[in-house]
Parts: C-alpha cells; sequence; structure tokens
C-alpha cells in the first residue's frame, strides 16, 4: 500500500548495494555503490546553486539520456572547486565503476558529499569501488546509507509497497542530511530505487512533483549546498506495463509510494538537522499568495530567534509575528492566530493568556512540536519541516574548524 | 571636523537630556528624555516591517508635520501588538511629556522596545516622565544612552564637530542595539541631536542617506523589528544660516558629521550584537549589480555557517563560495577571489594554500575582522556590518524564556 512506511531497509527487485570503507573520511563506511542488473529509467533533481561540483555536472548531464544503471556517492570530499582536475576526477571515479561492472561510463551517475576545495584521492576511491562491487548485494541498501552519512546521526532510509495489477512493487530510498562534513557543507543526498517499469518522462515529472512537496520543504538553516542531489532508479523487474504518465495504470499507487518515501526522508533530514533537538513542522494558511505563504513559512523556519525559542521551549509568538514583518508578508493582525502545538497562543490581535502559554510550553518540551500560523490576508498555504537550533549547531560549526 | 567622532558624551546647544529608573524592566535605567529647549527641525526613519508597535505608528505620523521638541523612549515593553490600547498608551505617554513640559503633544516623539505583547506600565510611565523631566541636564546624554539599553552591553554614544562659517557646530547619538528584550526584540534605536539649523526637508534628504551607509549596513541575524526608529532633531542653536538643500553652506560638513557619526554608532551596533566576539565587516565587489551585491554581502552577513566559522576563527571560504551559490549570485569561480583580513585564501577557482590559510586564520582571532569577495561578474559593490554568532547568542535566546 502505498504511504505505509518501512523505515528498515529493504531489497528492491534487480537491485543490488555496498557500503564500504575506503578511507576519504577518517573513519567509518565512505563509499556507496546502487546498482540495478539491468537498464533502469533515471529522473534526477539537482542544487540550483549557482557554485555546483563537478559530481552534478557530471550526472545532470548524464541524467539527461534517461537512464543508468549504477550510483555511485562518496563521503568525506565533495570535489567542488577544484577546476578541470574536479571534472576529470569525477568522470573517472565512473569509469572504474563501469570497469567494475562492464556497463557504459554513461550509464554511471556519481554524487560527492564534504570537504569542498580538496582534490579526490583517485587511488583510494579506485580501490572502494573494487572493493565495492565484489560486496553488492541485495540487502546492501543499509549499508549504502551509512557509506553516504556525514555528520548525520544515524542511516535514514524508507520502503513502501504498492500494487499495479494484482503485482507488489518495491520503492525504497535513502539520504543523508543536514549534517556538515568534516564540517563544511550541508548536503542532502538521496537515492530512490524502484522495480516498476516506468518512462524516462514520467519518472522525471514524478520526482521533481515529490521533491516539491519533500525534500525542497525542509530547511535547516537556511543555507543550499554545493553537492545536493536526488536521484531514482526505475528498473522495471517487477513486469509491470511500463507507467508513461499519470493515467497509466498504476501510477496513482507509484506516485503515492514515491510521495510517502520522500517525505519520511525529508522529515528524518529535519529531525537529524545538526545540533537538532525537535522536528519542526510549520504551517502558514491565509497568505495573499501561495509565494507569499512560501515566503512567511521559509522566515519562520529560519529565523534564528524563532529558532532558539524552540530550542528553550518558548512559546514566543511575539517572535514568529516579528520575522513575518520583518520579511514584509502581509497580514491582517487583529484577525491573525498563532498556534504551538495545537494551543492558540495569539487570537484577535493580542495573546489567548498565561494559562495557553503554559500549555504550549509544555508541549514544546516534545521532540516533535508544530507551529500554526494565520495570517488572514487571502487562500495561501504553505509548509515546511525544520528544527530548532541549539549549542550544538554552534559546536559543530564553529569548533569543529578544518 | 566632521570624520572625527568622540564616542564620549557630548553637550549640545540647545538641547537637555535625561535617563532615569521607573520600573518597567526589573533593573536600571529605562526611561530616557530627550528635550530641545527651542522648536526643532526633526526627522525620521522606521522600520519597514509589516508588524509594528504603536509608537512607530504615532512617531510615524507626527514626525512628517517637520518639527519636534522632545523624544521620550522607554525599555522593557514594545507596547506591540496591544490594539487600540497600546496607540491609547503611546499617546498619553506623550501628553505627560507635553505636560511635564509645557509643550504640544504633537511635538513629542515616542520610541518603546522591549516584550511583546504586554501592556505599558503607564502608571509607572507617568511617574517615570515626571522624574525625567525634573532630572533634565544638558549632560544628561549618557544616562539617556543608559536608559534605552537593553541587552547591549555598552552605551552607545557618538558625536562630532563641525565648523559652519567660522562657527563650531555639534551632532551627537546615541543609539542602542541588537540585542533582544527579555528577550524578545532585536530593536535598534537611535536619537540624534544637532545645533544645526536645518530645514525639515533637507533634514530628512539628509538621514535619510546617512542610515543607508549607516544603520542600513549592520545586519546581526537577519531580523527586522518591530520597533526599529531612527530620529534627528535640528534646533538652529547655533545660530546658522538655514540650510535647505546639498548646495548651503555648511551643509557638507553637516552631513560629513552625520555620516560619522551615524557609522560609528552603526559599528558599535554589530560590536555589540547579541552573543558576538568579533565586529565583521563584509565587502563584496565585482557583483553583476549593485542589487546583487547586495544580495550577496547579506547572503554572507547572515549565513550561519559563514558566522559560526568565524566565531571559530575558520578560514573557511568554502562556506562563503556555498552561500552566495545557494543564494543563486553570479559569480565566475575560475575568476573569483575570497580575501579575509588582507589574506587572499582563494583565488583562480583554487585555494592558495596552506600558508595562506594559516595566516588567514591567525589574524580572524582578531575583534575585527574583514570579508572581502571579488564575483568577477560585473561592478556591483556592497558592504554590511555584522558578527560571529557563538554560544552566548543560543544562551541568550533560548535560556532567557520569557
Amino acid at each position: 500500500m502505498a504511504g505505509v512506511v518501512e523505515r528498515k531497509a529493504i531489497r528492491v527487485p534487480g537491485f543490488r548495494a555496498a557500503g564500504v570503507r575506503c578511507g576519504v573520511k577518517a573513519r567509518g563506511l565512505d563509499l556507496a555503490l546502487l546498482v540495478s542488473e539491468r537498464p533502469a529509467s533515471a529522473a534526477g533533481v539537482f542544487t540550483r546553486s549557482t557554485v555546483v561540483g563537478a559530481p552534478v555536472e557530471l550526472s545532470r548531464t548524464r541524467v539527461q539520456r534517461g537512464g543508468a544503471r549504477a550510483i555511485v556517492a562518496n563521503s568525506g570530499c565533495s570535489n567542488v572547486a577544484m577546476g578541470a582536475r574536479g571534472r576529470r576526477d569525477a568522470r573517472a571515479t565512473t569509469a572504474a565503476v563501469a570497469a567494475a561492472l562492464g556497463v557504459a561510463q554513461q550509464e554511471v551517475l556519481v554524487a560527492s558529499t564534504g570537504v569542498i576545495g580538496e582534490p579526490l584521492p583517485m587511488t583510494r576511491i579506485r580501490a572502494g569501488v573494487r572493493k565495492a562491487s565484489s560486496a553488492l548485494a541485495p540487502s546492501g541498501l543499509e549499508r549504502a546509507a551509512r557509506a553516504i552519512m556525514t555528520t548525520d546521526t544515524f542511516p535514514k532510509l524508507a520502503s513502501a509497497r504498492f500494487e499495479v495489477a494484482g503485482r507488489t512493487l518495491t520503492l525504497a530510498g535513502i539520504a543523508k542530511g543536514s549534517g556538515m562534513i568534516e564540517p563544511d557543507m550541508a548536503t542532502m543526498l538521496s537515492f530512490l530505487l524502484t522495480d516498476a517499469e516506468v518512462s524516462p518522462g514520467f519518472l522525471r515529472a514524478s520526482l521533481r512533483a515529490a521533491s516539491d512537496q519533500s525534500f525542497n520543504r525542509v530547511s535547516i538553516d537556511g543555507e543550499g549546498s554545493t553537492s545536493d542531489m536526488v536521484l531514482l532508479l526505475a528498473n522495471g523487474a517487477a513486469g509491470n506495463r511500463r507507467m508513461t504518465g499519470p493515467s497509466s495504470p498504476g501510477a496513482r499507487e507509484f506516485r503515492g509510494a514515491l510521495e510517502a518515501v520522500t517525505a519520511e526522508l525529508a522529515r528524518d533530514l529535519a529531525r537529524d538537522g545538526e545540533g537538532a533537538t525537535k522536528l519542526v513542522d510549520v504551517r502558514v494558511r491565509g497568505a495573499r499568495s501561495r509565494a507569499q505563504a512560501e515566503r512567511a513559512a521559509r522566515r519562520i523556519a529560519n529565523s534564528l530567534l524563532v529558532k532558539t525559542a524552540l530550542f528553550g521551549a518558548d512559546p514566543n509568538w511575539g517572535r514568529i509575528l516579528q520575522t513575518l514583518g520583518a520579511g514584509r508578508i502581509d497580514l491582517r493582525l487583529a484577525r491573525s492566530r498563532v498556534r504551538l502545538c495545537g494551543v492558540t497562543v495569539f487570537r484577535d490581535g493580542a495573546a489567548t493568556g498565561p494559562a495557553a502559554r503554559r500549555r504550549a510550553a509544555a508541549r514544546l518540551r516534545g521532540a516533535e512540536v508544530e507551529i500554526e500560523v494565520e495570517l488572514a490576508a487571502g487562500a495561501g498555504e504553505a509548509q515546511l519541516w525544520t528544527c530548532d537550533l541549539s549549542y550544538d549547531y554552534v559546536r559543530i560549526n564553529a569548533e569543529y574548524t578544518t
């Protein structure tokens, strides 16, 4: 059933994966390999930064072919700002994978995450690719999830099953989050696999739509990375009739599974934001437009004052109104409303009183909290996931100097 | 001489001031009164927030008359989000001042800074106004500066003398900064006094221009307040011929003094940002346009990753490029350049090496640091002052819950 998401690793028919250690990072697994046994449709969504790494350039070009066989990803070094050498190293990494697997170099996608401005240690990467090729297994997804972790505190996996014409299909994904890498970069990577047979065009449209409702709804600190990348491979091992558009048999179920898995991974990214103690769900209603609602939600999610108040479990609606005002968000104060974890703390232009405040404060101590704001200026709505800002964010980003 | 700024309090002929305690804050001076002995030209610059307090509404209207006699300001309570009651209390505060001084209510401007959503304690405010009226003195500016402080760690004063047709004129100002108030609001207030004779129109134009190059160049945490206000009174006690435009005798000297004093106060605001350990001067050159330069400088100044790196004295040029990229700033990476405290750490698309990095790291330990970025995309330039982000910012804003 689409929407029923399992966190544990799961096998996706026709795919094998591995996570190995090759020595880019100081410790731990640091090279992931995901391989389809047959040619798969492929789609990607990439960072919109004006500064991107060589892996983004290469994978963005290759995925336009609409097909791929393998994804290789390393953590510990982002291969960004390395000029011609960076481009050469990204290509060489995919060449090593192609040689090990006996596929064309064009069929290999690559991602890197880590320190900016340092060269990929190619001898180690090549050895890692050989090691990963030998370790490939249908159950290898969990180790692959570990191999792309940086300051993430837990590996992120999610999967869902869905039915198409009596067959049970699978969609599974891994992600790494908004942890800095040693500690340079808040890079978001996610790789998704399904045994569904889907045309490249429909795969691309589906991934774009799902990303907009999941990964693009996460904001940890208002930053974006040079290396963000989401890749989706669909290998058709399930043997369903090829889906080519939203009215194809099973398309609705496939999209439901994709949305459920990406939303679950996105929530995990916010939950595991650097130094985060809380997952925060921000909902804005009644904005003058959809764009204003989006801006309002981002103002709240990225406000240092709001994030530090949440860390302190302070039901500080004043800071929420202040950051909306500073962002020039249209609102009718006399009819606006602020609810924290379901408790209305501001209504009709005034605080609702100390009892509501105490109740909200108690609920804000939880690990998952909700901010709802009604602007009373129109019908625009938006939603974002974020996290609070703690001492640990400062520690991770100030003390772990490169 | 314009441009020669003294930090110590100074008398401005024809003005008296006082700072007293009336009990709005838990401790310390909390009510300031600044009075001109004669009608003065007046100009103001106000927050552009869509959520503003009653004092901003009232003073913004009154200053349009072009003249004023007094400024009253309290700390500890911002009188924001209080509806009709807030407007009544703001007017009542100015009525109390008018009665005590024997001037018209319309000639009194008012500012408040502090907690949002709580009523002004009017009995205390009225008593404070009476107390301040009796305490008015030519030397009272320093106590007035203390009375508007919130989490500021030092009072902010600056003054300059300038010559007009053989006479020595004075311009002095006080400011309070980007400290939260108990700890709700990062409000910026500044009040400026001069004995120059200046027409309201030229005063307004001069204040707007000076603010754009000073207060509007400070960014502590990307927030803006409901209560920000800069007021300038010019009482003509010096007896100079009235300045009415940039070509009036002394206009250049007056503007020079105004720019020097506001810039000094602005630097002090950044230096005293909450939890700040460093004053950071951000300079962007070579942007595609002036607007892009401005956006680039704000991206850098407000980046949590850059600010925490500065706290850690980490010469992390990668984070600077990353936040520019994420902000979609146009740049030619291969010709871009990053200098930290005068040391080039990134040039021609690559790091300049470990020796430069070490030298930059040593200089970043200082109390005043500089970030210079060349984008190689055009001729746009911008400059901002900001500060680093330390544990104390989180402590001030998370632990001191309201």
